[in-house]
């Protein structure tokens, strides 16, 4: 048992440091003697957990998908407005961003072109997208003039954005600016004003995280 | 004057090979030799242009910074709605990354956190549109509600990401719906209905690439 516990917080180690070596050096580039390094393991630990480099990025994706699923699930069970549960996710996405090193790795090595690998982890993201949007124009949440689509489409490219900007330059991750662009615009997507929990999401969302968190498991 | 001109040419075919391998195998597994098998170059005269693969980066991300400048100049001097000129820039942008390797690769490039490079490319952009919602604010086009700092960074990132997500599928570099959901929103910034310059625009743009050409060329 407690060599399972063990084994287990060696595994995440792993996985931690392979996210972080990545997003470092680039999934090319990392190496796993570097990665093995950075987790305190041996190679041969290392080597037991994961075969190869690819089963690692497999570990994170599968990680990242993982939170994603989690995240999105509970603003949508926050009920209410659909247009807020995205602006609520939109948020928690970045704060994840900007604390968790495996939600940035998985985001990336999903978006890479040269890893020929699964988009897990953008396909979640973009079929949560898709439905939220889709259920506002079912409820007639959504302006007609403008296509669900188009509106998950520029959401998830946002998203994808804000993910490489941020490993460039720590500022897009800690500005809250494209949170209040998309709290401040998709309401204006809306084809009445807001139905007022839309107004409560947005106002708990903007009182900070553990705010947010309070309010939201309050509503 | 002959031999300029073959010179010029042979440059003007590596760095059209480096980009297309940099989107294919990513910046750190491209191999010199596949780029000049590629450009159907030899290695000695890709050596004699370019010593390294990253000086070629360097020669991309010139290149792309460039044609951003040159597109979104193209699009200020049109004169008239600054929002206006905002939407006919992102549009260019999204035809010149399906068009144009190198544009793909300069934006990839800017974006590597792997990459020791540059962020020439980005800088150019980000720095434009700041410009041009910066002016939309001066002229009270923008509505009071909304940072120009948050809408300029929601803008880059939504471009990012939508360079990302085109190297992995095409689609999205094919459907216009990134470009039509911007031209549907960035109006609703608008602090009154759109001047009638923009409405013009917008129709313009709706026509097709070629139609625009024309029709903008004629503003």
């Amino acid at each position: 048992m407690v060599k399972q516990v063990r084994a287990a917080r060696t595994r995440q180690a792993l996985v931690r440091a392979a996210a972080e070596a990545f997003a470092h050096d680039g999934y090319a580039r990392a190496s796993l003697p570097a990665i093995s390094r950075r987790a305190g393991v041996s190679a041969g630990a290392l080597h037991f957990h994961f075969p190869s480099k690819d089963a690692l990025a497999g570990e994170i994706e599968s990680a990242a998908a993982s939170m994603v699923e989690e995240l999105t699930a509970h603003c949508r069970s926050t009920g209410g407005s659909a247009l807020g549960a995205l602006v609520a996710a939109i948020r928690r996405l970045v704060v994840a961003f900007a604390a968790d090193p495996v939600m940035r790795a998985g985001f990336a090595l999903s978006g890479d072109s040269a890893r020929d690998g699964g988009t897990a982890v953008l396909d979640v993201w973009h079929g949560w997208v898709r439905d939220v949007v889709g259920r506002a124009q079912e409820t007639g949440e959504l302006t007609d003039d403008v296509s669900p689509e188009s509106v998950a489409g520029a959401v998830v490219a946002a998203t994808v954005g804000f993910e490489v900007l941020g490993g460039r330059d720590q500022d897009w991750l800690t500005t809250e600016g494209m949170v209040e662009f998309w709290a401040c615009l998709l309401p204006r997507l809306a084809a009445v004003p807001g139905p007022p929990d839309l107004a409560r999401v947005l106002e708990a969302e903007a009182t900070g995280d553990r705010g947010a968190e309070n309010s939201m498991a309050g509503l």
